[in-house]
């Protein structure tokens, strides 16, 4: 088969962040400005783009002071339901700007007191201008499904949100993540890992994906690019919900993918849960976590070289190059899953 | 053979929810006097409690006008990060109380400027007594690893605490609640649809669970009992979540379970949910969501008869029964599930 629509979009990514980021960098001050008088971020999301929602909770609230939590769009678009949200940053992240229900909850929350700022790839969409500021990411058009680069580029306006809202951060780490992912694609792409790693996946029932902290959004998005692009059961869970009750699923037939960053506190915790998957008699790929995650897995392949705060937005890569060449081998078409749109509709 | 622990225990809802609503629905006050100069809450929880918190996140946010979301402990316990909580009410659940990470999320909270309540069978706990206020279930002690009794409780303990922030609801439904569990349980035994309902999930690779608003947490609840009791791979999804890509799963071997109260805002799209499953060729299961929901499935279970903001008290109680009866079905003593102990220490 030939490669796909998604792998060439994969390889797009480093040139899209490095417009992105120079793009938005200037906006931090923007976003500083509009959250003078808030106290707390609170996310508008659904699907790949909650998955990056949920990297910006975990960087802001561990780098800038703030509370940062998930809305429930329910609330507004189902029970229309008067929530006092006077003191909130309400920060929606759509790849169209076009999903009805994203930017209803959006003006709902205006509607109920929030400062507003969203994140899309539509520069013209009812999203960015239902926003009072909008960072647009620069991902150019995606065509295939499974959302890659307008994912990583999502991740980038978050950084620079993080560092509107005060994150105590060396910028120039966010200014390297274009060139490192772009180092990533190749190194994987050669790694002896990534085709043992594929055809070890194409034989299993479902996979458990795993992750914690500021890369808990990363095996998110990982486990939902599996089951969009491959069709297995991929179960996305923070290590310590692991641990309450799924760790029972773990087995020969059923291993686990383990994200981390190359250093940061949860990093340990990680590497002690490898060693009780292959205590359990699963199998355990890692992702990133340096040679100490390597070491405690079955297969590895490096994340990027980057600092934990800016580290998902190369350590997906090679997770994305693992989902495409998957799906391949299953014999399904990345680029056009099975009962999905481009643009998801909810109401 | 024989019955099991979790059967029993299955069966002493009744009882432990009359016993609990009848000790806390005096204290409502105690938490509104307490929450009197906060405007949101926060629930920090894992595992069982945390689709209990979900259920109360919901509750408090469509029927009080407060934001109430969850919680990351990872700040608090691996980040260490010192986020301004003043204006917060933390809401703390732990079956045992004695879950360290959600012990010491709940001081960090209140170190943060936050109110404290805790919600726990165990009377005596660190975390009852870490609390401002300690709303104590009466669950009677728990053996079986997969929680029912303790979950139901914590139901009823978040009821109330939505009674106490001014939720303005009929507090007779609550009351209501445990004679309907207990002619729930004698008609869910009775209907023909269980056995083959398990008959069926017997022979599965999957399943998809799914509900929306007030009834996603118990959708949430069956998907955990489902892998930690059965070890199958279910995955827990919002309705909206599911139509973002997982509804590519759901196939002739993955069938759907789908949740909801008899009335409310939610129950027409998961009606529909239900005929798009089915229109993918895979089969969809239905609890509760009345004559609706029941004939857009291809086999249902009556929920109980109970308003949608108290209904999750009873509508898990036709899932645990299923879960229970499968497990068994399957060869596992649902009791002592492998991998698991009671209390779950993480970090």
């Amino acid at each position: 088969m030939t490669t796909s629509r998604m792998r060439a979009e994969i390889d797009e990514q480093p040139d899209a962040l490095a417009r992105t980021i120079e793009a938005l960098l200037p906006r931090a001050s923007d976003v500083g400005l509009l959250a003078r008088d808030t106290r707390q971020v609170l996310f508008i999301a659904r699907g790949s783009s909650d998955n990056a929602a949920v990297y910006g909770r975990y960087l802001v609230e561990s780098h800038t002071g703030r509370l940062a939590t998930l809305a429930a769009p329910s609330i507004a678009t189902a029970y229309r339901s008067r929530v006092d949200l006077s003191g909130v940053l309400a920060v929606a992240i759509s790849q169209s700007g076009k999903t009805e229900e994203i930017v209803e909850t959006l003006a709902w929350a205006a509607d109920c007191g929030a400062r507003t700022v969203a994140v899309t790839n539509g520069a013209a969409s009812p999203l960015a201008e239902a926003a009072e500021v909008a960072l647009i990411t620069e991902a150019g058009d995606e065509l295939a499904v499974p959302a890659t680069k307008t994912y990583t580029t999502q991740l980038a306006a978050l950084a620079v949100l993080a560092l509107g809202l005060g994150a105590r951060v060396d910028r120039a780490d966010l200014r390297r993540a274009p060139d490192e992912v772009r180092r990533l694609i190749a190194e994987t792409e050669a790694h002896e890992a990534l085709p043992a790693i594929v055809a070890e996946l194409a034989a299993v029932q479902g996979v458990v994906v795993s992750g914690r902290g500021i890369a808990f959004g990363t095996a998110l998005e990982l486990a939902l690019k599996i089951k969009e692009a491959c069709y297995l059961h991929a179960m996305g869970l923070s290590y310590a919900d692991l641990l309450h009750g799924p760790i029972a699923v773990v087995d020969e037939r059923t291993p686990a993918l383990l994200v981390a960053a190359d250093s940061g506190p949860t990093l340990p915790g990680t590497i002690a849960l490898a060693r009780r998957v292959r205590g359990a008699g699963a199998r355990a790929y890692g992702i990133g976590g340096g040679d100490g995650l390597a070491g405690a897995c079955s297969r590895a392949l490096p994340g990027p070289d980057l600092p934990e705060w800016v580290a998902p937005l190369g350590l997906i890569v090679p997770g994305q190059l693992v989902v495409e060449a998957l799906a391949r081998d299953l014999g399904v078409d990345p680029d056009v899953p099975r009962g999905l749109n481009k643009v998801t509709q909810t109401d």
